[in-house]
């Protein structure tokens, strides 16, 4: 799917890439927050102040929630379906020059996953529900862990 | 790719899930680790204390990797290309019960994406030396961002 910005802006830069093909992903989920799209979406989310969102489980993986209450925080994956994936240099708002894609967080990215860490609120049957989310309702969902141990 | 483990552990469980189908990722390069197979392969990387491992990214995105020297420590995004994708239900050895795929970071999930934080020792290139990867050489490689802060 196309980004709604047409146009590069200044320093920006994209490349020919050729379709992806190498793997194949499922949804799992999906994701339902309160914006419903992207110019309302938080830059990050807040795991602490932000509202709280959930994360919905197709019944079918229903099993794989066992035990999740346990954690106090989880790593949300999921798919930033809007994104363009052939920029490779951006202008953030917040830079005076041209960054590299891998050097960001944007969802402008050749694979555009994102990563979150969140807080669990509560669990209601397959439906999780958590803070620290920031993308769009609906979003699909690709995994959930166990947060990484820093 | 199906799993060397034929057999499920007492306690395990698998659902029969449709073929992924609803998203497709491309390759951006590969990994290169010390390890060849996975019962070599450490449980969790270290940042601190692991072996240099190479982060190989294709010259198509070269350009992606721009000011990627600034941050001390990336997060990394590869496939685990050797998983088995139906586990809801797994018997991890440190634990007496069985566990569900999404309160554990095990590979074998329905999308096998890894996630690990790893410290940039070196740019040379298109080449990222870092340590605190864990998985085995030649794995496919997913994504590059800047360290969430926590």
């Amino acid at each position: 799917m196309s980004d709604p910005r047409d146009d590069l802006r200044p320093g920006e830069s994209a490349v020919e890439a050729p379709a992806p093909s190498d793997a194949v992903l499922r949804f799992i989920g999906r994701i339902e927050t309160p914006w419903t799209t992207r110019n309302e979406c938080p830059h990050h989310g807040d795991p602490v102040a932000g509202p709280v969102c959930k994360v919905i489980v197709d019944d079918l993986w229903g099993d794989a929630l066992t035990g999740i209450e346990r954690h106090s925080h989880l790593q949300i994956l999921y798919w930033m379906f809007q994104a363009r994936r052939d920029l490779v240099l951006l202008s953030p708002r917040a830079r005076p020059e041209p960054t590299g894609t891998f050097s960001l967080r944007a969802p402008t990215r050749p694979n555009p996953i994102a990563s979150s860490i969140v807080a669990l609120v509560e669990r209601q049957g397959s439906v999780l529900l958590v803070r620290g989310l920031d993308c769009i309702a609906g979003t699909p969902l690709l995994d959930i862990k166990s947060s990484q141990a820093k």
